[in-house]
């Protein structure tokens, strides 16, 4: 396998198997001299933790993150940030009956075939807890941009949608609910939802809206490598993410240009702002928004049909403990993708600078 | 400006200003021993090319591709292929007006503030005449991976959609009607919308869907390189590209977890294929399918307020030779975009066998 | 700092202060299904390892490497390899005279300038310490390709060389002596003069000869990334090193053409290997040979003139335990690096084959 | 192939073979603004050109370089710039009769057996020709870092050495004589043994030494991307080049610590000056300096049994124009890879500062 980096200037290589002895990474290119807030690093692992909610897997995972290189007396040196996070809860045995067969709409299948082998305990690499890695180096990109304000929230579960602008919500209300969508009414509904979902041993999916605000100009290469591109990649890289829009997004592509067109104010803002924030691939000042579709999870708490490998189909009972809904522990992870692609753009433009 | 590179084992730069000497670049990583079939490669310049009916632009842009190097007597031989495409139509005093202006919704603001200087003639950079070296590059990775059929259409323009599934549609008829609409009776709606925007010195969005057929199992890396991360990253540094989704896309956000799992046939192929032939980020050998949309080109040829660089808001009449909707031309830009992802999987896919 | 990850295909990102909590690295792109031989990865890191013989230095460093990931039941998964090397001999009171120093040729100067923050504990991350993260990676890249042979040897201590071409060395006697010299006449003379250097508080340089069979041909890319020109920069990264020849290398530069030319067999083989197994960047099959410089330890145990951070030059005291002589040890190190090298061409070469 | 893109920030890919259409490359991430003094670029094509004097080959090349993009009124735009230098001089058929042979100690065989086809054209891409687009690159990153001066000259031929240390040399003399060698007594021996080698049709090796002086301390980053490690590889990326040393070099591994070590001047500055400016990797503001070794020419005009594609041993008569001596000509290829790394970490150590 290799595609486990991300970033150019801050880059990140992760590795780490759910239920081998532990995830973690390698931070590379952080800047030195930041003094490191390490509350607001676990306090995002928090965030991301199964267990901390009725409303999310009740695994127990402690997830606490170790560092092991690459800071002195509390500040960053400059060298690569090595970190660990410890396996602590890992109950193979829950996962054994799983050895021999492939799940719908997990990656046993495709593992199986690209290498011939795989570690079949709680979907190894392929598994969600994969992104707890990305979440230590995403917390500490955001102290590497501490200007620019990164905001992400539940915007929908299954049908139920937020129907207000991002301006009219309250960020600071995110973490106020479960679910962590800043719209209350909606809120209590999303969890009714899903606690009635998970009743049924079944899962649904969701969709999560990330607000980007104080933004320089100049982030984002304008070819192959345009801000929205890498914000692309960066959340489609997210386990269960099936789209990616930013600004107006598919409905844009319903638009006449006389809409769509941003009028620019004597200072260089605009009135609107359909591009979200971008033009040409690179920041405009303007706030950037985006939205990212998650699929319901696949592990279902039902009997369901599976493959064995012998190209036999089973029935196989679904355990385990499971998220019903995905988009509440996404959204710490969102923000971490963002905070990388922003601050690796943002070392990036100094290094252009004369 | 860094970010003109695309691709890992199979790796393209490109260069060029809409209004520069030419446009070009560089192919490294091709295999040897492919004997091109240079009447491909023109034909996908031609699908792209200005000027080609009446509801494109009707600049004309010669658009021919000369190669330099990585060919010896009709095969490539493992060097890196350098190619130009000259820009023979070059009308300098078209732009001259916008020299000191920034228009709506294009990256001339940006670029300035971004870089201090900008060459302003047609967009430079940022026209969407860069698109020509994708092209070329793309009618390459191609032919590394005849195997596999890479099909894009147009499936929306404004609000009119195709309302069929792709399995019912005849990819034959792509290139029978100018909007390279598969579905000849809303390709006809199409092209009398596109018409009747044009008449308005209007534009209008769309989207194009791309089906890939014929993968073979095992092309995408687990992690920051999902296969559809890669994708949507292609998709979306294309010019005026607002959002990309694969498989269910947004709708599978809506749905359970019950109704989205595709279950297995004993081969190990899908009843259903919400996947979109991706399962963690690895083809599973069922088709690809995924939907970019592209936003209304932002040039109108119509009086429109732009900001001046000395800070005024100026009327200015929108001219020039513009498209009036992009997505016939970005057909075959999608495609090859897809082309050089999936080759550049393939061969890095070579690599990791025993 | 950024430039901590070595290779393309088989990629390592390593981190670690020799003071910190870890050394470690992350190793991505290995092949999945190989059989791991751990003691054969305990050996060479038993062979990098200070205080294995009286001519070392005597720092106790267990340097047991722990795998955290990317290996099941023995055998690699095709996912990342995470390790640790804990820091269990940490004497951190040793260093604290150097805190406010600048020692001669060493690099706390350049880091203090560079980054305004430096684990000043034992040279932080410009330890030779680093180097026991790349021998437990080459380690694994020699298992990647089983059939190249790589013998590194120390062929000069100071003054004192073998006077025999390689071939006519028994390669079975490096590890006999612990100056790791296959010509046991001049290991003898080498462990003496050693030993008398030691005794002066005092440090001598050295040469290692690495000697690479059984190569299969084509390894190498022709131009930047040529395989003498990877290697080299494998070499000159390693601590210490002030210079890499390879074939004749500087002798070559005093001889004639029809000297140095080596003609070929009727098999492709070659009669003379003036080329040192590599043609225009990529192996022959011929033996790949070259010669790496060591300069002296730059830590003496000797009282010489530092610079403080005041501007002012003091006289201190050389402590701590510190090599007399680095070649012995660097030995492994040589070896790994031309694994590493070799491995990742080896999988590169894979995926340009049809 | 791949391996044809050099540098990380300022980045450069390459392309073209000797007898085809064009060399060529595209330089991206060049910084905006910088008003471009193409009389020096081209004055550096001359210094590469063959033909300039007695004793080098006398093919005419024009080597006149065309820029495609990147450059607006004069000044870089930060965009990529495109090049193409026009092969204006090819005789295919000098080289016809070495189609089906493989020349000793050229790339003939290797490249055949890897690609499994070659231009044989004069070498195709591994001909010395390809490093006209280094010479292009390297002019334009002089530019971007006009305070550092890199001065390479010839400092031995064949067993003429000069036997003064750089410090007594007038840079200034450099171009004074055809071999490029400041030492005028040299020079002459150096140029009459030159022209004798010459006659006898065959050819001879030599080194050339590099000064880059004013320096800012901080360039290179400290383990796997040490300064000294990618000086050392651009240098042996060159064709013919045998070896690298850099400060003391392979003497400095016959020295004793305290010989070596360079005590430090109150203001930072050292004593001496055996690290070469370099320590950890990473520039001290002292002057570096390196050696290059190159062999002797492979192209011989004398008969020489050469290898046929049947396994046959045959006598052939070279023929051509030939340079009988590398050193003179590939001084301005030493000083514009050297531009080319000293550019990038020039560019990458803004991007780390706060």
């Amino acid at each position: 396998m290799a595609g486990n980096t991300f970033g150019t200037i801050l880059r990140l290589m992760t590795f780490g198997e759910s239920h081998g002895e532990a995830l973690g990474g390698v931070i590379d290119g952080c800047p030195p001299g930041i003094e490191l807030d390490f509350d607001a690093i676990q306090k995002e692992m928090q965030r991301r933790k199964p267990g901390q909610s009725a409303i999310v897997t009740q695994r127990k995972e402690e997830d606490e993150v170790q560092f092991l290189s690459g800071i002195f007396e509390g500040k960053t040196t400059g060298t690569p940030i090595g970190f660990v996070i410890p396996n602590t809860n890992q109950k193979s045995d829950d996962y054994s009956d799983i050895k021999d067969t492939y799940r719908p709409s997990h990656a046993d299948y495709v593992y199986e075939k690209k290498y011939g082998i795989r570690d079949y305990r709680g979907g190894g690499r392929s598994s969600a807890r994969e992104t707890a890695s990305r979440v230590v180096a995403g917390a500490i990109a955001k102290q590497i941009i501490p200007d620019i304000k990164i905001n992400a929230f539940v915007s929908s579960v299954g049908e139920i949608f937020i129907d207000k602008p991002y301006q009219d919500l309250d960020f600071s209300l995110i973490e106020s609910n479960p679910v962590r969508c800043p719209d209350l009414a909606s809120a209590a509904k999303m969890e009714d939802y899903i606690r009635q979902i998970r009743k049924e041993g079944d899962t649904v999916g969701g969709m999560v809206t990330c607000v980007i605000q104080n933004v320089p100009i100049g982030l984002g290469e304008p070819v192959f490598d345009k801000l929205h591109a890498e914000l692309g990649k960066a959340m489609l890289s997210i386990n269960a993410v099936k789209g990616f829009e930013y600004g107006s997004g598919f409905c844009g592509a319903k638009m006449k240009g006389s809409e769509h067109n941003d009028l620019y104010n004597p200072d260089g803002t605009t009135q609107t702002n359909l591009s979200g924030g971008i033009q040409g691939g690179i920041s405009n000042g303007m706030d950037i928004y985006f939205r990212v579709a998650f699929k319901p999870v696949a592990t279902l708490i039902q009997k369901q049909n599976v493959l064995d490998n012998q190209g036999n189909i089973i029935e196989q009972q679904g355990k385990g403990r499971h998220d019903p809904c995905v988009v509440p522990r996404a959204v710490p992870i969102v923000e971490a993708m963002a905070a990388l692609v922003l601050a690796d753009f943002y070392l990036l433009l100094n290094s252009v600078k004369k």
